[in-house]
């Protein structure tokens, strides 16, 4: 609606102004021109983590994916997962209206214009001579299987997955992302924008202070000194020469700045828990069974991230999923999935309280710690101050986030 | 406060896209230049229906009609309706705090400067001596009468109503507007702007899918072939000489585009109801006495529109009055008015209950489905879709809406 | 964020608009680069009236003051109250999460940087090795104290309080601003622009009309004739050559537009209630025991502000401190302290309620009155009324709110 050349001068300005090593000045939190202009750099082009294959086990299921004022149908349709923009070509309404559900057909409450799984058009009464059902389709998303882990890309070209791919087939099979299935979801409303929330999950250097219950099971809480020291005793543990522990311990670091041009940034490493721990748990002992063909607990758990929202905590025997997206500039939701595997019982395999306890505590803690970052960004006394050795990661996050909204 | 040329000139963009045939684009709905645009063009300066004489039939009663930032004092002065901005010439407070009341001078709660019922200051304590009463009246706002029907316009030179009232005033008084009483009013909040409510009041495309009960009664929400041969049907069985339906059937179309230049919009018609329905009630039979000199009921519906915002459905022997005005860009509010003859006591000539049923759960269900168009016309995967042979009526409130935003 | 020149040009235009003797135009409340530019102008610049030295009595004691988006720690240091932004100097979360407590250093919640009472940075782990402790203490905020009033300034260079100081330390001394305690605090929320509120309490104007209770104490609520009677009558009841009396009827006029320049505005004088009033309560009778040095009552209240936002109410038995402070653009709060000797106790030597009641009831009537006042201003008929002689002192106020918005 209003000319663009001066906000893009404004968001320049703001770009040129950055000074690597520090955090983001306060306009990038606050400014309407940045949050729009994320909207189309970041989240219209970027795949995104929008559910699981076992929330839609049969032809029909269906549930919304919602993130600021967009709404997401991913269905199982005939021959596969789909996603529709969940806007009528007529005159936009929103065709389903309930979180999830099951349709033989995708029937717009409106007017009642109809469209087959697949989004296509195939009933609109009344209609001028000159139009064209086969114009008249949903618009389509893209969609992208990891296992039965379901991304979603609202881009025309999305990018590439290719790399990925390639590198961490082995590793998904490993733990047997298609043989999972979602144990529990549950969304954390968070009062501040959505990088506050993105840069907390970027770096260990608030886990000692801020998360005693993470602190004491996972060696990255503690300094680098220390953390290097479990790793090398964890890493001497270990069966070199098994495939098992070959895989386990890939190290692929796309992420962020470092993806290739037109390609998804991806990440997968693995890092050592404290001596004795076996997973994320209360007592850092097993809450679930093995996951996929993982012959034993080893004491580390692995993280993969695709795209830059969604990352993933792999243990042994249970694999968490963080989503943070925007409801607003100055609202997000950090959406959390507790995945098992497929044939595991709830109250017989696992107990979904102990399962859920340690990221349910350390989310509702990063709230609270979100927030009041948000409360102090908002400051006109703030500036961006120095970032720690620890922040290595937010780093990578921050170069990546000045580039994308420049234009790269 | 801001530069009006640029946003002059992305109003005159959007004015320029239009597709006719189509819905309106996202930013219509949107974009806060817009919203200002339309206070100025559509709000400040055309005729809306603000209430009936028969809530304050004495002296010194008044109500408050209030939209967006705006109230608006109607009030029985000694020499008739007169309506007031409901802000006091001193320092702006609101004058009258209640919706309803009755007064004896209008005295300011704040600095307690005094107006009579006219307007006119005449009393002020304390001020300079170059003060002149005079000059300090309350801003008056224009009232016109549509028998019992009041309707205001903020315009300097409001637009004439002389076309209508010349070709109506036998309608008027056959169905009895002067012998009216408002027998209940109802508000409707809706999470959508405003011209999403007004749209869908243009159309019965929607009826069908949407309108279950509306849709047993009233033979326009049938498809144009079968609305067409009701209305042969409902023709045929009128006595075509009689003067009573020679009134009933006029047709008068001066609504929105067809209005001549420097007139206010309006039109009426005549629909028919499904054979054997009397009216809009549960099982379609009288639910009140007949309406003023109705000699009885012949199985139609009358239509009469004044303005863009101003509908009223009338039945033989009751009529609805529906309102839609803004509160902010992104809400607005319907408000319902069921009318009976004023001498039908509740109770005894009619049941209140009986009387609203049918429309009470019509805005409900249109309420739901005008906040999920909104949901999807936020989205930006949003696009202005093509318009069915049975959204000609939209399509002339869309065209009329442009050329105001325009400037016409 | 956005180009300020198109800004500047549209507050120009405000400024040279403003019709002296009349009220402002609605811009001024509702312009979002008004209030803008009232941050920098006003609120960043001027002395603001933050607490008392009573509620810190011990090192390690703090509160917070906290306005709009801004959160101030005022705390008792080694060596004195210290004020600091409440802003960490690394990735800027708040420090302080509860509104007042005792420490022994501040730490921040989210990574543990340590900053002690003074603001110091002490302790920072794993910063890289450039990182330099001495450059990253806490934003300090100037303070001055008034007795036990504490003052704070956000700017880089406070304006200079010299004047105030030299006029009027016998003043201070003679009602023991060293001396006394707070004794209730409360916070009333106000939607509406915090202009609306200083405005309110800048004239008497309303108090007859609005005020009943005040209107029965104070005789600077009737017409000006009738105070100017009310004067004599004081003046001639004192000791003219006492020195109590002296001190008492100083009369400083440095207020608003009437401070000289790059000095904070002030102003002191006192005002008689009617005769047999002795002080601000339900019967006008003494509700605690006389202040400071006061040797009884005479029948007048004191009246005293420092900066455009802080009031003070000094009657003989207690005083009042009054603050108005945005917490947006279209809502403030005005905070009400209740202050009397400290060693009046509680339940003993005073009743708090009864203490505070008359400003309770005359700050709720006000709130509702501000409030009406803003609905008032939002309508777009609303236009800057001429102001009456008994509102001279809020032409002061607009006065100085011009120059200051105008950048002197």
């Amino acid at each position: 609606m209003q000319s663009s050349e001066p906000q893009h001068a404004a968001i320049a300005e703001l770009l040129a102004n950055y000074k690597s090593g520090h955090a983001l000045e306060r306009d990038f939190y606050k400014s309407p021109e940045v949050y729009a202009a994320e909207q189309t750099a970041i989240f219209q082009k970027h795949w995104i983590f929008a559910g699981h294959t076992s929330q839609i086990p049969n032809v029909g299921d269906y549930f919304l994916f919602e993130f600021d004022v967009e709404s997401i149908i991913i269905i199982h349709a005939e021959d596969g997962i789909k996603a529709h923009m969940n806007v009528c070509r007529h005159r936009g309404s929103h065709i389903c209206l309930k979180k999830h559900g099951t349709v033989k057909a995708l029937v717009c409450p409106y007017h009642a214009w109809t469209y087959d799984l697949d989004g296509s058009l195939t009933g609109a009464r009344q209609m001028p001579a000159d139009f064209n059902k086969s114009e008249n389709s949903l618009h389509s998303v893209h969609v992208a299987l990891v296992g039965g882990l379901i991304f979603v890309s609202m881009a025309e070209e999305p990018l590439s997955l290719a790399p990925m791919y390639e590198s961490l087939t082995d590793v998904f099979d490993l733990f047997g992302f298609e043989t999972m299935k979602l144990a529990h979801h549950q969304s954390y409303s968070i009062n501040a924008n959505w990088k506050l929330a993105v840069e907390n999950y970027q770096e260990c250097y608030h886990c000692a202070p801020a998360h005693p219950e993470f602190a004491q099971i996972h060696a990255m809480a503690a300094s680098p000194a220390k953390f290097q020291a479990n790793k090398e005793r964890y890493a001497a543990s270990l069966k070199a020469d098994s495939t098992e522990t070959k895989t386990k311990l890939k190290e692929l670091n796309a992420y962020f700045d470092l993806a290739e041009p037109g390609t998804e940034g991806f990440q997968y490493g693995r890092n050592p828990l404290y001596e004795g721990a076996l997973t994320g748990s209360v007592d850092a002992q097993p809450v679930a069974p093995l996951l996929g063909q993982l012959t034993g607990y080893d004491g580390g758990a692995s993280e993969f991230m695709l795209g830059p929202l969604s990352f993933f905590l792999i243990y042994d025997d249970h694999m968490l999923g963080y989503r943070f997206t925007p409801t607003g500039q100055d609202t997000c939701v950090g959406d959390l999935y507790w995945f098992v595997r497929e044939d595991a019982e709830d109250g017989k395999d696992f107990d979904k309280t102990a399962l859920t306890w340690l990221w349910d505590i350390t989310i509702k803690a990063d709230e609270e710690i979100i927030v009041n970052n948000q409360k102090g960004v908002n400051s006109h006394a703030y500036k961006p101050g120095p970032l720690s050795k620890m922040e290595y990661f937010e780093q990578h996050f921050l170069n990546w986030y000045l580039r994308a909204l420049g234009g790269e």
